[in-house]
């Protein structure tokens, strides 16, 4: 049952007097909720409470966070059709998608959970001591990862479970043994809300310090602030806007301690079509993007928005089969009325440019929220010429550019923002003519796909999700896979410390049987 | 020769009109070069340069970096008298130490060497397709580390030969495949020169491209500030003061492309002396600590600067003898005019603030730009609420912190700033007492040091060289130790990539051997 309170640690809390709702897309109205902001009060007990469960929880063994994980995911499932009820009306998403997002947020929990209990992540190294060395005897030291601290998670509009309130970063973060404080996504609160019940309910049922997780409501961005520029707080995750990463990108920078923020903003995903490609199978290239273009509304980070091939008959054959396509797809809701209406803007915004041809949009009348779909054509040269092409259009939305040629097409790769992923649509042997083309597109983004769609972000431990600015505020990381951990971690090494009183991972008998690297060999082996 | 030209990639080169003389704080007079400031042409030409040298060096495989690696080594080495009476010019560091320097930095460039021909940094991680899962197929996916482009490296006063030129920062730079542009220290542009050309060297030697190093000098911040707003840069490092590294990481952060900024900047070190050790062996700790204090004119970034204990009568003998000792010490000579006039500064500033004593100082006369250490103690009350107290004097200073109780002491560890390390002394069993003070220090500091000294940084692989701001401006880095790598590159995935287009490290049949995560597994098994 849905109360819109907050929750300050384990407590459900509603101090505050701002009140807001969440919106049904589908059905155009306001659902009935009820939801209270989180009070400045509220804000500074949940940074307390996160400062003072860190003591403990960030000395946690790895089974015990991982039996509190695999609790989360548990409760999460518990919920059953309620989640799924909430989750559809605050978002118009199918109840397919809702499913399948459930069943990636447990899986992450539970892939994170298996992580820690492996205990490998810690990157535990070890250099013994040689007393007789000359002209100075040298010391032992051993190195482990340990977490930072508290931990601000900003969910995503577009996952309201897989990358929100129990999604990667929070999964992440607590498997690091860093408390979690999610500033709840307004859109979504009361999916929020259901996902942090639970999560408070795995927190009490596996003993874990109350101020291990909060959540809070807000619809402002002042909550949001707060939690940033609060020194208690040691790192952000974010999935969003480049506006809004940004912003607390710079929030954070400009702390007396400035702190990390991974924000995952987003990305046009450009598309490659290599010339023997388009003479081979321009159709179903074609019909195949039409496909990614409109899947979820256009509403992944990973939708292509941009689609780059030479000029040539096939280009043509494809350009005229994605239009033909593209209108026979039946449109679908976009997430909120302010989604749609930035799409509704950012798209008119596109067409408006000098030199935008549009190639097809659905025309027919669609219900209120609904999107109709657009896909446009430009040439390179203007392309070249005009950054403002350059930017996302969230929503079912594509530009084919056509270039002159393959320098011109590696000139304009060269000069795109970072993105989340580039693809090559190539035939048999033709990539590796194409080299200084691969290349550049490498240094632009954090995937490069072959003969794919950029949609669909396999959670493993080989995915990056992420990439150079503004895919990512910082490419040294991934916010999808396992190795997602190490943005909330840092190496920390003890000097001549007494075996007895090291941590476990860096005992000289390897009681947790992890493999370390020990005076420059990977091993499992004691000392 | 010392020719006081900047090296443009492979090319001496000094088209600008402003020069400066490096100083020989030993005699107090100016050393005789001439060094001419590099121009806004050659800074742009330098970046151009290191973007065209990014594209094939960032491709090269291990063996090749690690060729040019060991052949700097070698030409460092080759360098003989003149870079060691240079060294000594400009510095004031006497001859042992510039050996003992010069053999620590060739030996960081053949651990990179030996790093990178190994491989396993690329930390290859592979899972492999499932076409038939449902209900959609696994597609294939491998990653690695890639290098993140051009890295501009700003060299410390205090190190002209470890840290800076061909240092830590750059060797590690090197290795990843980014291209190096050093900002080289005024302090001793002479000894960069040196370094430079031995670098230059190594790279036409070894056929490296054309822009893969330059050296840029410079006396004021303009060079500086030009390469970090540079475009074509892709990431900072730095070791020098807060006020410096603070200043860079604010430029990096407000480019319309942020970019990541390592700076190593001051800390404090604090060291705590338990109760039961101060009873049994206070007049030994004082003298080895008078000597950490003092060595190398305390002007190690792991100086001991602020030494807390509890009141008692082992206390006051510890603080008696190193008040005795450090008078003895006889003074010797700082880095520059500068560097002694700023330690003078902070030390009369130190001084001044209610309630500090003075312990002892060096009274008698001096020749110029040697610095007369001093040792205070403070009140435990007095030092809380005094933030003035807890900054760093750099050079041979240091605080005793008279703590009421271990609760005033664990409370003094909780609001430092954070810091390179931290050292407990400690007697027999008496550690196991004190975990909550332990994990409050832990959460201080990068490194904590059992029964030691801070001074003295053992280069090799669980060494952490950095911690929470501001230490360092990243606490997730070492500076140190060839994990210092990991500052310099990104996490990269190909999907579905053809498996002979793949780098080697990620191709099935693991050519070059190294381990990889395989399906979750650690190998180097093939696929």
């Amino acid at each position: 049952m849905i109360t819109g309170k907050n929750y300050i640690g384990h407590q459900a809390s509603a101090s505050g007097t701002k009140v807001f709702k969440t919106f049904n897309p589908l059905l155009n109205v306001e659902n009935d909720w009820k939801f209270t902001e989180a009070s400045i009060q509220e804000v500074n007990e949940a940074t307390s409470l996160a400062s003072e469960a860190f003591k403990t929880y960030s000395k946690f063994p790895g089974p015990k966070k991982a039996e509190f994980l695999r609790a989360i995911a548990y409760e999460i499932d518990a919920l059953g059709e309620e989640l799924l009820d909430v989750y559809t009306s605050e978002s118009g998403l199918p109840k397919g998608r809702a499913i399948g997002e459930r069943g990636r947020t447990i899986g992450q929990l539970r892939a994170f959970a298996n992580h820690v209990e492996l205990g490998n992540w810690v990157d535990a190294t070890i250099d013994t001591a040689e007393p007789e060395r000359q002209p100075i005897p040298k010391v032992d030291l051993r190195k482990m990862n340990i977490p930072l601290g508290p931990v601000v998670v900003f969910g995503a509009s577009n996952f309201p479970l897989a990358y929100s309130t129990a999604g990667g970063d929070t999964a992440a973060a607590l498997a690091a043994g860093c408390p979690v404080i999610v500033k709840s996504h307004p859109m979504h609160a009361g999916t929020g809300e259901l996902i942090a019940s639970a999560t408070v309910k795995a927190a009490k049922k596996t003993g874990m310090p109350n101020g291990v997780f909060s959540n809070l409501n807000s619809s402002g961005i002042e909550v949001g602030q707060l939690l940033v520029k609060h020194p208690n707080i040691k790192a952000v995750g974010f999935t969003g806007s480049i506006v809004g990463g940004r912003a607390l990108y710079d929030l954070a920078s400009q702390r007396a301690e400035p702190i990390p923020v991974f924000a995952e903003m987003g990305s046009v995903n450009p598309v490659i079509l290599l010339p023997k490609a388009l003479d081979n199978r321009a159709t179903d290239i074609a019909k195949t993007y039409a496909g990614s273009i409109t899947l979820g509304t256009g509403q992944f980070c990973t939708n292509p928005g941009l689609i780059l091939g030479i000029k040539s008959e096939g280009l043509t054959n494809f350009a005229n089969t994605l239009a033909k396509e593209i209108v026979n797809i039946q449109p679908t809701v976009m997430l909120h009325p302010n989604i749609i209406g930035a799409f509704e803007k950012n798209k008119t915004r596109a067409l408006s440019q000098t030199g935008t041809q549009l190639l097809a949009g659905y025309k027919n009348e669609v219900k209120p929220n609904f999107a109709k779909q657009v896909v446009t054509t430009v040439e390179g040269d203007t392309f070249l010429n005009n950054s403002a092409l350059h930017q996302e259009v969230f929503g079912p939305y594509s530009m084919v550019v056509q270039c002159e040629n393959s320098s011109q097409l590696e000139d304009i790769i060269s000069r795109l923002e970072g993105q989340l992923t580039g693809t090559i649509i190539s035939d048999d042997n033709e990539l590796i003519s194409y080299s200084s083309l691969v290349n550049a597109l490498q240094d632009r983004v954090g995937r490069i796909i072959f003969n794919g769609v950029p949609t669909g972000v396999e959670v493993c431990p080989a995915m990056v999700h992420g990439g150079p600015y503004p895919a990512s505020t910082d490419s040294r990381f991934t916010a999808v896979g396992v190795d997602s951990i190490k943005r909330w971690v840092r190496p920390f090494s003890y000097q001549n410390w007494p075996n007895e009183l090291l941590p476990d991972a860096l005992k000289n008998e390897n009681p947790i049987g992890i493999f370390r690297i020990v005076n420059g060999k990977l091993t499992k082996e004691s000392i």
